[in-house]
């Protein structure tokens, strides 16, 4: 009852070429709070409002994109429940033992139809650096860089998105809340989809490659708090995708742009929730671009192109 | 799975003096929209971005307070599993035939443990000015007034609070998100209690008298609209009990007023999302002023005595 | 002493194609009052902020542009002594008696060389819809459309700024508040003058062709404004040049768009106080992008090429 | 012409009883930063935004309170001729030489009718940490703590207000914006003077004891800033004395709390500019309370007794 199933998405796993330049982008700049460094050089990182452990995984690899996306679940009894119903719809599932990552229970993990990587996992250590439980001020130390509240959702893109909708509705539990539809009026080209009251907790895009990484988004606190990412976004020279504007879909007002490895961020604010009775918004194909950027009602070159 | 069970509060009937001076207060000043009159005088409202027929009834009375209270469940199986599950509980329930509320299916009734009337339904008329769903806008026409949002939760007092919070919790599927505490240290005067992400649904708070109103509140956008609502209430005089200000419970910016009739009304913005794995946030009695009024760091003599 | 001469931009006259889709984007959307409409089928409009009896006249007309742009002056010796220097300085002058223009004093009109027409004028009519003063509220009714407080500003293209420039700050007592340069260091491509402490009353652009009109400007609140300006131009479709973005010039935040007959109007809020002892600020030619368009750090297309 | 005369309120000394808990105070949570620490202990302060060498000077003495308040004129010969001026009007000012404060020119120092000390001066150093000209970004650090962005105003209470108004307004060139009338309708309670378009660069109250300090007020960017203070206020204990909250006089959105020596200090954003051909606001003693306390309607019991 209530919310059960999955929660959220917990954390992301996202690689970048050089780790200075990256910290230097999503601690000082973006505003995340470091958590460890591991012997691995992964770098573990948390927003200030955040009660579990980590929600933010960098990488030192190659080439940029995502590793994986876990998300959060109820229960372990709710995590052994999915791995069971995944692996009866068809997709393998490898159970990844607790103490693999810092702080993280055990993990299920599988591959959507989009080639993405997720996990489900029930356990994480609390943060020592999370909100305040007895007589909580509303932080302990003011947020910094462009005062991230959470990581919120990933925009990922691939070529089965209905093979992916399908395993998340019917396995997972999501509901579709909005779908951006091709010119015959039937093809999704986007889907976003909640497993909460949000307008979306992930969402596909269709593409024509598998398991690519539109951006991660963190949710800031209001349009003002928008205004003054785009100023320190202007001010140490990080590259802006689009932005400051508002999604049609999901009415989000954000900006989109890039770490230095080529990875697009999204920091977003406002909205609306969405309750499981709401009906599906539906864009047709002529006002594709009036759904993804409200303002400009239309597509920039970058957002269908660029992916890591 | 996912949000399941109860929904959301949603619809409220108030009891108003006079209904005039009632409408220019919720329709003209706080900003809703008249849904209809009935022959029987009670007048429907509901804001621009809900979707379901109404959620504010005003009914002429000789004294104002709240007939009840509605929450909607995720379907008619549920609302009848819950009204088992209530009369199992030793609480016993009314069920009321669709149709008996303009709009509404069929409703199961019940008194809660602080003396308060509350309905279960899982059918409702959707509303014919509600938000968008293709190709949507953000909004049809630009809000009007405060340009409320939702009707968003109730505080109620009452004596038994503990047996309304067991009920709740255990037969609802409500969680505890945060509690003040008594100068015992055990005994809470205020629950604040979530079925959903939303840090209440419904609060709660011990009084020495049963089923009384506290007041209903509005969610508006963001800080800025709890600014213009200040300026419309000094405006068109409005009598304001405490505010703008910042709860230190919920973290939500706020300003509490009066209806025309002595009912008390808050809009609010802001404040924390809450998940179930999220630890319950307590407040000791000598912080109790900072928990309700964060700014301020005391209660007004007020909120403790005037209730409807 | 204090602030003397010229006080402030007072009114713009704006040529229109067709009164009616004028009226609709002014009135309606961008939220200005109609004053009167006058038997020559010009029509007067004001902020609901402004004193003064109108701040912008609409004539229609063949083609769009500005006929001209008045800056009211602190008394008529003022007035006088005004034309006098202007006349001294080698500019002739007109002088067109009181009454000519509804509500209006004795106005001294002359041609600046960039080929633009403008007007000083000491005395016009109070509005009898001005801001209250006597226990004045923060407003009587609240404002509409995009809320604008003031008509703030122009900017005009034409061939001799640098002529504008002596004429503005020799004989009418403005300041160059910025500038920014060609590739060269030396020449100015934009120049930025306050005769207060506004960053600018007025700007001006190089261009092959002389008395062009860029914009005139309507002074929001604050980005929050700015955010529900831009709702209001999406929903209404108004056709945008470019925004919500910020100036590096001025700092202020801002929209461009276009009025239906093709005129750019901007909405803009925040950005610095200058005063007479501040520094000028200097762009130079490789910034001109991060300069005009502090978030883009490009001049879009249009910036340079479309004026009315 | 233009903006000439006196410029701006510049400085203010005040007297803190102990220096850390006050540079705590004004440094670490108002969010100014220090320019120099004196061999006699005094400590000068700026906003991030200021031009010039500093704004407010900390000094520790035995009790709270103002020293002097400084406004910059606009050149040397102003302030000569100031000098001359005031010493006409009957009232002897006393010269002091350039470098007896650091950065400081040549000072002329005065006693106003309410007993307070002013000077003036037409230079001061350029702050090695002021805004950038050359290619300016909007800052070159995100501004800390409530991010104020200059010293704007103080408001003082004695006995002669009206001789005060009488000097500000005849020989130093100010002019009234605004008046609160005692119960009579004609005897002024508080006046509101600006030498600018700002609606008040200094305000008078009238009180029974002489050279008193209500408060001095630094600029925030808006409403959005003046809740972000409220939080800083709330979560480092600073004393408030009311706010967040509107003033019916200027329309400021406002906070008034104390530094830890009991000296009042303001937070304000908005309001309106005030140009000199604008009718005097006038507040009769029925409304005070609104004029002062827009929201509230009332005068809180500190505001006319608190003063150090």
């Amino acid at each position: 009852m209530a919310l059960t199933g999955v929660l959220r998405p917990g954390y992301v796993q996202i690689r970048v070429m050089e780790m200075e330049p990256a910290l230097r982008h999503y601690r000082d700049l973006v505003g995340l709070n470091v958590v460890s460094t591991e012997s691995d050089g992964r770098v573990y990182l948390k927003t200030f409002d955040e009660f579990d452990r980590h929600s933010i995984i960098l990488r030192e690899a190659d080439e940029p994109g995502m590793d994986f996306m876990g998300f959060k679940v109820d229960s372990t009894e709710t995590l052994h429940m999915f791995k069971q119903k995944i692996e009866d719809y068809g997709i393998s599932t490898e159970t990844i033992a607790a103490g693999d990552q810092p702080g993280l229970g055990e993990r299920v993990r599988f591959v959507a139809p989009t080639g993405h990587n997720f996990e489900l996992y029930a356990d994480i250590e609390a943060s020592d650096n999370g909100p305040m439980t007895e007589n909580p001020d509303i932080w302990e130390k003011p947020p910094h860089g462009m005062s991230p509240v959470r990581f919120d959702h990933c925009l990922l893109y691939g070529g089965d998105i209905d093979g992916a909708e399908d395993l998340f509705t019917k396995v997972l539990g999501f509901r579709v809340t909005e779908v951006a539809k091709a010119e015959d009026g039937e093809m999704r080209i986007a889907i976003f989809l909640s497993c909460s009251t949000k307008a979306h907790d992930i969402a596909l895009v269709r593409h024509d490659e598998d398991n690519k990484f539109h951006h991660c988004s963190f949710m800031l606190e209001d349009w003002n708090a928008i205004g003054h990412a785009a100023d320190i976004m202007s001010r140490y020279d990080i590259s802006v995708d689009i932005g400051p504007t508002r999604h049609g879909i999901t009415r989000g007002q954000t900006i989109y742009f890039w770490d230095p490895s080529g990875n697009r961020n999204e920091v977003f604010a406002g909205g609306y929730d969405s309750y499981p009775d709401h009906p599906v918004r539906v864009w047709s194909a002529d006002q594709t671009g009036k759904a993804i950027f409200y303002y400009e009602k239309a597509i920039n070159e970058t957002f269908l192109s660029v992916v890591t």
